[in-house]
């Protein structure tokens, strides 16, 4: 097992255990020995010869056996010599509860810094600091500060706030509910969310993982053991501080409209990790992803004996994705004759206010049985012929499939004995239908993500030693936002058309340039200081006459220097109007923890005012280069609304691969857009035919 | 007191009353014996001489008085004579209890009309059939075959489902909460929402109302019922089925946008009805406007013991367009006087993990006390130090204030009894920060609600005559759906621009038309068969020469009769090109239960793409009007991004109100599409460039 010493100990020391209540190395001891841990308590206080009788010393020092772990729980001042005192004793890892470090600024952060640093080179890994401890059911160890002990069960939980973990423990103590491991996180000193993905995707006792988290250490290496977790059992995580975006500094439109909150939900969907967005979420969708198997489908059958809720649920579900049908096999038909003629057997199967506990087994069998039903919902409004706790006690029987079955028991004093039994007995209970289907869909979500096609990744056949010379001549010059110019070049170099363009300082050379290029042409401001042409009148398009291109370079070069003074200006730049065709935009940020993050649009409004967006972590497949431009709102345009044919999509995915490609291979690119797209309908060319590109400032041989 | 003799009966009579257990009729009369009703109680059963120690009477006939209220529950066959006995006995209401009737099918509804019809007639209320009954528990009265009787409290429920009662009833039995009157309306074949939001809203006891529904009878009176009501206190209605809305037949764009659900949402918002979206939030909100003062304004205040949980809330608020930002009274500076150091009094203001009651009181008072609050949030979690009980305790004695406190102790086993004295004193509850934040929206949206500024609707000038003959016209013809010219009659009659046009019958006509009306021009094909002229190729803009003129004519006369060959053509209508603008659509669809709905929207792919539209029920204020406006996600493209500048949106708000007369005027109108509205900057004209009007069948005297 990873991370065995922490969390499977055989031999624990508690560094400031003691006998007075109240106090929290008190509490630890006590959750220990209360907790009925099997292997060896060693206190350490050097007040006391015993605590809670056992046998104390005044340092782990004076125990004359290596121990497992250390838990400190004393002053803040102290901590440090107690964290050597616990290496010289030859401790395999530390949980440091006390508070006191990083949260409170900069002073606290080193020495804790400084705790990371002496633990890591001892080899030793450090839970915390700041934490309320850790809990393993199965193990018997209570060594947290918390008041209740959970029963055993299937669900970790990692979290970030020891609060939460308390609320969680209560929470767990009041409903029944089970857990397997309790972990909180601290200041992540050391070990953070990563590790405890990795340990606990191995732990055969933990079958699902839930985690609260306010931030994520490094991005990269979460995303990889998310996903090699996610792979073997699901993984649910609230993460909070979503609307914290901000005014990130951003010289790309995909910049400005990539915020944290798009990064981790992209992390989290490529990691196959089920986002929870509230805490109520988090358990719901824990708890019916350990008790139940996934479905294969996304088609529910809705078992009810009101009328209203049924149709609650069918709301829910179809808003959520789901598909509410007919059942069409030969279990429905035979459901038919068992129930009563007033009784629906369509979906919602309306089993009728009077239904008996009979009833329900047999519409649940039905669903069960029945081809057309990949998962059931069961709702049960306690009326004056209903048997709750009969009912659940009969439904528990029958659903053992290989189908999740879902119940949704509606109200309070009466159907509480029901609702208890069904969880004791795996059969996740939601107090509304909505909540019911809202857990369903996250199980649905993953299931979906455990199927789905292995990934691929084409590699293009690029030059990439032009790119290469671009990028160290520019970062050379400190020229960090290249020019509209090399900015195609490497766009050429990695495969894209971009259209035939010259550059001209003067009004003879522009009307030169223009005759080479054939009319009608676009003019554009070519400055390496202008980021957004247009905003500034830099852009002129369709000029069809010479005396046009006299006008508009004539105009550019009165105006815009008077706009912007600082920008150096090289001169114009003249290129084929290109033929007609869907502006869509293509870019890519570095999310400072996930990496390259690539986005992709409709042009101009559609990303400007509805910021109809979407973004997908680089490296990227054909597939999922597809899915992106699907679940854009304004995908039918492409496809084509009206009469009009759909424009290549395969054209823009190939160059959102593409542009994985060469930012997979640069990470010396921070910032790019491609804006617009200009993509025809299959059989015409498309073309970059506006691209900004932004370096990152130090020189990074790749 | 309105409906009474239902409501607060002194004598009722059960028809069907018995002494055997199971039996309906038993459960209800013992209810209303155990409930402790201290009116007359009469049973009515041929079979017994007392029950539960009553006498019981053969008929109701037979008891010599007459009763207030006749519950009936026997069985279907039977409920025809017994209704007859009722009203012959002198019943001043009836509840009948028994099923069967509309819900079984064409022959149930039509013993179910004669049974309203019987009791019109004799001027009788009738509630039900197919009920669970009603309580009212101020009164001691408990005609249902429920299980509970919940206690005292100032929510009064109306339920379209039986079943969902029963799962209240238990739900408040399990929580101790209060309720004022429960009613289960059934079938509706005479007393329904509307009957009971007038009733309600008169109800001393009720403070807060909260809806069931499935359908509404009348949207009409519904609205007007429930808007006076909302005007005194709040109505929460969960309304189901909001997926249903189907494949509604519509010739116009408006009309097949809006789908029932759409008009129940903007009927809803006109009423001032809260909206909850599922059966938690109904009782979510209906809860903490029972138990708290309104807010004044959306900014808030959370106070917690824990980091996690503030930002839990914080995300939520800010995501719901609620304000979290930093107290800035004097009373906060005060705060930070008596909170300890490490405590943050920011907002979230964090007490700290070991906060005892008196920090809560500090953080509360001085939240209450500032002006830059209107509302206060309180989250707790169970820490080590935590006293859940004492706190609230703590919390309930100070919170007694002018603004509103919402509570979320999170957890379940230790923070339980703290949770239940908080409800008992009457502060709201919720399990989870998110919770207790969306009730607290709720709260505010209605207090926006009541602030409104008074609805002033303008009345402009316009030629109602030249309308009324044209919708006669085309009535008496059987023309329903106007051409193209005909609508832009009636939209120039009700004050709208339209371009200068001209029929055409042949292309030298054409030709004539383009030269009076002036190049470039737009023709459109003239057919009253043909509705999207675009979608056939019916449609050419900008033609700028003679020739451009003729081949558009000829193409179209050759190709359209090939595509549509039933269409009568006309021939061709040609008008000035509108000068440049933004495309707008305005619309209105007539709402089978709430009659004329307006829409808005930008036009082409924003409404045909992206559904980015709104809708209001008409008439509509200038205010409801630029809302309209606002409201779109495309608002900012009117306003001018990147440079460009508004367009004139007070044209845009005052076409809508010119088109909520012109339909509130004629409800021969059923559906329009002005499309595209071409709307310029400010101080240019804005025109009707092309117009769809459908009129209903039947004609009807205005």
């Amino acid at each position: 097992m990873k991370l065995e010493s922490l969390l499977k100990p055989q031999r624990i020391a508690v560094i400031g255990a003691s006998e007075n209540r109240g106090k929290v190395g008190h509490e630890i001891f006590a959750n220990l020995v209360k907790g009925g841990f099997e292997g060896e308590l060693v206190p350490v206080n050097y007040k006391a010869d015993t605590i809670l009788g056992y046998k104390c010393y005044p340092s782990i020092r004076d125990y004359p056996q290596e121990v497992d772990l250390c838990v400190i729980s004393i002053p803040t001042p102290l901590v440090m010599e107690a964290v050597k005192d616990s290496l010289a004793a030859g401790a395999r890892s530390i949980c440091v509860i006390t508070a006191g470090f990083k949260e409170t600024g900069p002073e606290g952060a080193a020495v804790e810094e400084k705790l990371a640093s002496l633990c890591d080179a001892a080899g030793v890994r450090l839970l915390g600091p700041n934490c309320l401890g850790l809990i393993n059911s199965h193990h018997k160890m209570n060594a947290t500060f918390g008041s209740h002990m959970p029963q055993e069960g299937g669900i970790s939980v990692i979290s970030q706030s020891g609060a939460l973990c308390t609320a969680i423990l209560d929470w767990a103590a009041g409903r029944h509910m089970g857990l397997a491991k309790m972990i909180s996180m601290g200041n992540k000193a050391d070990l953070s969310e990563t590790d405890f993905l990795k340990a606990l995707g191995d732990d055969p006792e933990t079958r699902v993982i839930a985690g609260y988290l306010e931030s994520i250490n490094d991005g990269n290496s979460f995303m990889k053991a998310a996903q090699a977790t996610a792979q073997k059992k699901p993984v649910a995580i609230l993460k909070v501080g979503v609307t914290d975006a901000g005014g990130k500094a951003a010289s790309s439109h995909t910049g400005s409209l990539a915020g944290a909150d798009i990064a981790y939900g992209a992390a989290f969907k490529r990691s196959g990790i089920i986002r929870a967005d509230s805490f109520e979420e988090l358990f719901d969708y824990a708890t019916a992803l350990d008790m139940q198997p996934l479905p294969r489908g996304r088609r529910v059958a809705i078992i009810t004996n009101a009328g209203g809720p049924g149709i609650m649920a069918a709301d829910a579900a179809e808003l959520a994705g789901l598909v509410v049908q007919p059942l069409e096999g030969a279990a429905a038909a035979a459901l038919r004759e068992k129930l009563p003629v007033a009784a629906s057997v369509a979906n919602p199967i309306d089993v009728l206010g009077d239904a008996d506990p009979q009833r329900y087994v047999d519409a649940v069998e039905a669903a069960q049985n029945d081809d057309s039903v990949d998962a059931v919902i069961v709702i049960l409004t306690p009326q004056a012929m209903t048997n709750p706790t009969e009912t659940a006690r009969a439904i528990i029987a029958c659903a053992g499939g290989r189908k999740p079955v879902l119940a949704s028991f509606m109200g309070g004093a009466d159907v509480m004995p029901g609702r208890d039994e069904l969880v004791a007995a795996g059969l996740p209970d939601y107090p509304s239908p909505e909540r019911a289907v809202a857990a369903l869909k996250a199980m649905v979500t993953y299931s979906e993500w455990l199927q789905r096609p292995p990934r691929v990744l084409t590699r293009f056949a690029v030059n990439r030693r032009r790119v290469e010379r671009i990028v160290k001549r520019n970062q050379r010059a400190g020229t960090l936002q290249l020019s509209e110019l090399e900015s195609k070049e490497i766009l050429t170099a990695y495969g894209f058309q971009v259209p035939i363009g010259r550059l001209a300082t003067t009004a003879a050379e522009a009307l030169a340039a223009a005759e080479r290029t054939g009319y009608p042409v676009a003019m554009k401001i070519a400055s390496p200081d202008i980021i957004h042409k247009s905003d500034i009148g830099g852009v002129k398009l369709n000029l069809n006459t010479p005396e046009e291109i006299v006008d508009a370079f004539d105009l550019m070069m009165l105006r815009i220097p008077r706009q912007v003074p600082e920008a150096v200006i090289n001169g114009v730049y003249l290129e084929a109007m290109c033929r007609a065709g869907r502006e869509v935009i293509l870019g890519m940020t570095r999310d400072p923890q996930f990496g390259p993050m690539l986005m992709f649009g409709l042009g101009g409004i559609f990303v400007e005012v509805m910021k109809d967006v979407t973004f997908h972590i680089a490296p990227i497949t054909a597939a999922e280069a597809m899915q992106m431009l699907e679940s854009t709102k304004s995908f039918a345009l492409l496809k084509g609304v009206r009469g009009q044919s759909s424009v290549d999509l395969d054209a823009i995915a190939i160059a959102l691969q593409r542009i994985s490609q060469l930012v997979t291979d640069f990470p010396q690119i921070v910032e790019m857009d491609i804006n617009p797209y200009m993509v025809g309908e299959v059989g015409n060319d498309s073309v970059a035919a506006d691209a900004v590109i932004k370096l990152r400032a130090d020189e990074v041989k790749s």
